[in-house]
């Protein structure tokens, strides 16, 4: 019999914890341990904090990034931005590394994931729909889905669905990162990077 | 101003997933991401799970290992282990890792840490002295602190606090790890196994 089996409710945070991605089931153990040390009045203050997020945090109807309950939306409902211009988004994440470049300062559209018909997900589940509502009031729409074969299949999806709009598509440009070395890049990234040179 | 400033309730849950270790800055907005996405019901089962286990758990008087409140400690007061053959661990994670070779069958003590002097973590913040006064009772103490400078500095302050009691002290096996190749091993794990190598 487990050492953990004996302790029951251990096993239940734990099962609870398993469920929290990116934490390997080794560093599970190491958090758990986290949990069981920290004052009890901290844990308390842990817990609410997650629960107040979950009930202040919803997503903006329009671009789907996440706004407190009852405030404007920071992109959406800001001057300051070119709501002409939507950068499409696999997800919040994403729009925060966009948004750290500093080189963009018009609005977003979060997709919320990636058509992936082998995880189930297929364009339904995904804001496609708005964007696509969105997109008459639009100038210029800017995929910056990743580069993987499901970003770029989402982005073709949504290529074709906004084909009957007016509406000008990009995306962001492929080739060499900066930092890196040519040696050690993949041959598909050295490709692009050639075949879309430009004047020095 | 950043993207997370304007939204203060995800900016406290931010603060408090900071504190979690083994999460990386890019995967604790992943991990929030995914407590917004999920059910609030299943947020609460998750906050309960926490406050019950913390609760529960109490470190036993004896080894400091992990137990229910008010039940038997599954190592100290089982009647099928050694009571006189004590494994000393840095944490309770190492004692999993004991437990699942299933070569040991006797008792275990939690140090709760090592020493470190840069981290002001001294013998008095370890369960040094509760091991001392156990060691009376104790025919074999085996240490199985971790192959770190700190980890064996430990052992050493153990070993001196333990030479008045009429202890036979053992400590584990330093050598070639299974499933290694030599190649790639350190220099000092060579040494060590070369110099304490055994008939075949």
């Amino acid at each position: 019999m487990n050492v953990v089996d004996k302790l029951p409710s251990l096993q239940v945070m734990l099962k609870h914890l398993q469920k929290v991605p990116y934490l390997s089931s080794k560093n599970m153990y190491r958090v758990a341990t986290h949990f069981l040390h920290m004052d009890r009045s901290q844990l308390e203050y842990f817990c609410q904090a997650l629960l107040h997020a979950h009930d202040r945090l919803v997503p903006c109807p329009t671009c789907c990034a996440w706004q407190e309950k009852d405030a404007p939306c920071q992109f959406c409902q800001s001057a300051k931005r070119d709501q002409k211009t939507v950068c499409v988004v696999e997800s919040w994440q994403d729009l925060l590394a966009i948004e750290k470049s500093g080189a963009f300062s018009g609005v977003y559209h979060v997709l919320g994931g990636v058509i992936c018909p082998l995880d189930g997900i297929g364009p339904e589940h995904l804001s496609i729909e708005q964007l696509v509502k969105r997109a008459s009031t639009i100038d210029e729409v800017i995929f910056a889905t990743n580069q993987t074969p499901e970003g770029e299949a989402t982005a073709a999806y949504i290529a074709h669905c906004l084909q009957q709009v007016p509406v000008r598509i990009t995306c962001l440009a492929c080739g060499v990162p900066v930092g890196s070395a040519l040696e050690f890049l993949d041959r598909i990234t050295v490709y692009k990077a050639l075949a879309q040179r430009k004047e020095f």
